[in-house]
């Protein structure tokens, strides 16, 4: 009986957090291990459809990078990279957005449905929800000669939140493949991390939440006792400039910055390998990872 | 971080509970040592606005034996019962309402909005929420003579749920004073339970919840092991009759029946000297007390 | 017949008046002898009513002076003062909410539901409404000392409309008791003149009229005809600083001008022994008592 | 003083009258000298305007016989009757329409918005608002011969009240011209006083009040004592077979009877000489004219 | 089936413009000789109802010249001209408002609905619509003495749109006369065109079309060549100046003018001789007439 | 000038056409031929948005035969049919899902966007649009042994609108790929013409529209001159049984059947090889293809 009454606690602990954020909308660009250990990816839905019956509003937007290249092999394409973006032609184009959207969303929504949400997967053409154009590698300070052309790769140009805000008021969890359409129909691949940073902005969320397959981010990375809880952004732009944050993890910390400029009031970077992390961050007093913050 | 984890997966093991009560109203029949008990009135205001936050509408409905008796002896009025019915003359009227509207009813409102409800506190008065009638003392078989006058002692004659779907459709927590008003706008003081049962009938709602000072209804009183933890509404009857159930028991035991036989889908006579009792019942696989049934 | 055809002509020659009223709210100090004779009392409930019928919002909000002196006196507390203020410790503060609230908040909200009107009752605490903190006696400017401490009175720190607006769009008369609640949920005595002034401000009403027991303001209160029609503010701060003024009057004329400043259109101080004096005072060129104006 | 306490006791009277009407919809047939004397006229308008402002929702259907006649007159036609029905030839229904919809609907209108009113002017044609297909004489039972043609003389076929319904809940005042459109988009001639009755079943409206030039309906005309308070149904139609109804009453009585076999609670013929009669028969217990009844 | 086919094709071409109008208002000036032929009234009804199902809001407003007069000659008016002004006394105005209200608007309705539209009529009393007030005839530079007064003939002081606001919203198309009503309730006859320019500029169309009975503007009226596609405001009050726009053409002309003043986007001064010339102008690139713009 | 008049001629021919389907729902199966041919995939497109301009609710399903068995081959599966049922293993059905919702989908989205309209695409799992369960394929009559497994193949259990009415009521094309789920999330494979069918009869829809390859239902197939215009249900069964209609074509009938029983108005089978037929079979007299009648 005692254990049962401190199950009631947790749950009564729970209540001024709730009340903060009750009616609010989080984006939770969803991602890495997360998306892959199936008791991870378990875990994550739980959390969503107990946010959303907490009175919370979860925006879900999701990539998928290894399901994308292992259906490239399996079709014999070779992956190519210019400057980290994969040269993306028709052909690859097709292959990413039948993954993302035809794969990976409906997972991701029917999972969320069997445990008592009501989601639906949207991608970037419908209703013209993200809209895009081709974007162009950056080069080397000393690079010579033509730019070469990295295909369908794309940046956002707008995101009309119409159809968000309606399925919100309607109670549904939205569930967005990080696919953009150009002025032409034209389908381009869009960096998840950037495109939940311009998806929380363009909402004016309440929090955006990105989950990893780090702590967070150290000060210094080898030490592990140097993990940053609250990253001013200038901070964050010395350390990019410096190198302490690197590779995947400039996308994600831009896409914090993006978010905070326009109005969203807080932005984490989240170890997606810790079993239910997201709740912990909203329910407790606990800090997890890394919270980018003006 | 493990004991953290833990408390996310209470969190997570609620989620079916909450699924099937979104939405649903549940009238608490608020009294009892729940009532006078610091800590535990605390507990029963965090479980109900809890509840709120969770999307369960709760509409609570009080009474108040001790502070009533408190308040007469304070201005010198002595108590005096005919059939358990508290002979009311208007001036003992006039305390009843006072203690029950502008004590316990404000005090209740205000610990809710404490907490972050949004409690907004009723009497049968306010627009015409609960109509009554007087009374009259149900008399033994072999009564002779005239039937005492119990004066301002009322019984339910119909309630009209108006501002109470109005409130919730607000999103407020109603929380109501078991006070009728007559044809000619004289207020009756209404048992508690009777109206809680009424209530819970006229709105149709999805449980009742009576929080008491015992564990439940035992089939021998004497045997704690002979909780009855589902009471078809037959065998209650039989429970009367051979006096099993008696007393202040009987009215809470028929309270479930009339809510019952309107469409009520649960009622459930609860241990409010538990904390939390209500959070569990609703929220775990623990059956706590007894469930009154059809 | 002709006298029935007189009694048409009163109903017509109210047209032009209905007419600028129509969808506004007035809020009406409801106190003083008009609370105390039951045929004024009648008189009050009746024009409340009507007001309501040809499309006015009326708000209404009560004090209670002679009856909580009274119930204090049952209870054998003396009544203390300090600079005006009465002294109210604990077991005071909650006589005057149990007589407030539980007692002519539903006396009040009964009457007009009797005659045809749905009144809602509230008080400070309900939904929020009124929140206060406490307040300190203005001493003299010789004064030493430790400045005595008056207890729970107070004064408004904010008004929040939300639950009276949701009340008239669905046509509810609110009645209100002029408790206010602090931060920490402890209910404040404030004085009803300056709670009306405060909630016409806040809910910019068209009218605000404080029901007196005196025909008004008189330039020299020796001489009847010498009553003020309408009293600038200017003159007004004037008749206080020279005394003209005094007593319980300045909390009602600065009731008034308080609701000037926040939009308030018209205020008036009206002389409640006068049977229907509010009617009269809406739809008849006849002013009655002084009105207060920027 | 005592004057003026006399006229707000007029208006407290009115309260259980206006409580009782409060939004129901009244159809108000306006016609003969009422719609002539200037001062009858705006004695009419008034007691529409009042009514609206106490919550009822008056709609107002008119006809035009003098005027019709006088224009008719003026462009050198003459008129021409064939069973009590105007031979109705194109020219002639032109002229009825211009008069009906031209002048008597738009000074009608324009007077109810002079005294506050929001009318607007509709005609069957508007909205579709009245059908109507051609009607034939009823000729004598020994008539011989070929029927004679009486031209756009209609019969309502079907009323559909969507626009007054829109209007009424954007509180206009709906003033409408007895004027029938049928299939092909032919205007017809309507009877003012079978249109009404067609119209207060269509809306199943509270009232249906026909203004006459009589003080109502009489068991011997000659008698004025002998006015019918409330004519049974079954008595008209006797009183109609014997003769003692007769002429142009005869439609205002089996309107009545129309309206009531659909719905309508109550159907008064009023004596349209009498100033505010309309507002008397509402207002107080004083019956005016003749109430046909079920 | 080619021919059917390339049927589909002119459907199929209309979809830019169509995308283009979708819920956007046009107010329609109609008169001229498309409001005498009976051929060209039902091409104008076409096009109006299949603008209603294309998406666009149409608003109707006429006047009706040779009609008018043709009434006055029969009752033996003869008509008399001021400065272009009809001098309109009492009973001209009655005729006046009784042709377009009781006649021409009333067949523009039927005519509408018996296509498939909803139509209303309006006059400027209706719901107070078009408010005015006599208007003074302008006298040449040289004029001397007392300058004649011209009757009830008006000039807009100001448009409540709200009635055709509400209209638009429930799906109907308004049709009014150009009748305006003063602040004593008198009826005014304005000018058709200038009361269709302040009619769209008060809803704030997205265009305004005139329909005349000439082909456009011309530079220079004898040379057909010179037809001008789109004038400039500037160039069109040289124009006028210079006696190139001159006699009705000018107010058609001030009206785009006052019309693109306010906001409104588009406006065309067409040839209503031409059959379907509004649903080219809105439905192919194929522009028609002249557009006047900023 | 005389093209564009018959241009005009054109458009207004359809206006009765448009009045009668203005606000109904059509379900559009998409396939075939029409989904191949750039040139008719467009076609189909501009019928489509222009239906929707016109006031029409489509409402598009699409499968995808080709597409996937030109992906399945690109992986290496071989297709294999058991009783013309595709046997589809988990990998198959990952590549079917991909092909339907990843690539079909988002094309036909993101190209009724390009044209205007307001796509949302949809799949069965979106908001648990579709449920179905296992289907096992029907032996023939003297089979014997086990019957063979076929995968995921699923047939409807239940079709839940809730989204599309929501998409509908917000102007939206929603597009749908026949994709079920089943209780426990699992994806199937639901044949297009039977989930077409089962969603224009959960829709009760007003026309189910079917685009196939053929010119519609031939009572002898080699005679071209045979078509049936309209196909009685009785007649379908009778040329089912006798094998005058096999193959793809009795799923298709099916389809109309169930649509018909269900509520559905008209069923059509439309050759989806003539351009814009869809939009001459709605705006013209001309009927195309078989209608399928109860």
């Amino acid at each position: 009986m005692d254990q049962i009454i401190a199950k009631a606690g947790v749950l009564v602990e729970a209540i001024p957090y709730i009340r903060t954020f009750y009616g609010k909308t989080f984006v939770i660009k969803y991602g890495g291990n997360a998306m892959i250990n199936e008791s991870l990816k378990q875990g994550v839905m739980q959390d969503i459809v107990l946010m959303k019956f907490l009175g919370v509003n979860p925006v879900v937007i999701h990539g998928g990078g290894p399901e994308i290249t292992q259906m490239l092999n399996r079709v014999g394409k070779k992956a190519q990279f210019v400057q980290g973006l994969r040269v993306t032609d028709a052909e690859t184009m097709e292959i990413v957005q039948m993954v993302l959207v035809g794969k990976l969303n409906k997972e991701i929504v029917a999972k969320l449905n069997l445990i008592g949400g009501k989601a639906v997967g949207l991608s970037g053409q419908d209703a013209n929800l993200i809209r895009a154009k081709k974007t162009q590698p950056t080069m080397p300070a000393d690079f010579q000669g033509e730019i070469p052309d990295v295909g369908f790769v794309g940046e956002v140009t707008g995101i009309d939140t119409t159809i968000i805000d309606q399925l919100i008021a309607n109670n549904y969890i939205p569930v967005i493949s990080s696919i953009g359409v150009g002025e032409d129909g034209v389908s381009y691949n869009i960096n998840a991390d950037t495109a939940a940073g311009e998806l929380a902005a363009a909402l004016r969320a309440e929090k955006l939440i990105m989950l990893t397959d780090v702590e967070g981010i150290f000060e210094n990375y080898e030490d592990k006792s140097s993990l940053i809880s609250a990253l001013q952004v200038e901070h964050a732009y010395e350390m990019i400039n410096r190198g302490q944050i690197e590779g995947g993890m400039i996308p994600k910390v831009q896409a914090c910055i993006t978010a905070l400029n326009h109005g969203v009031n807080r932005t984490h970077i989240i170890d997606g390998r810790l079993m239910h992390s997201m709740l912990l961050e909203i329910l407790t007093d606990q800090g997890i990872g890394t919270m980018v913050v003006q």
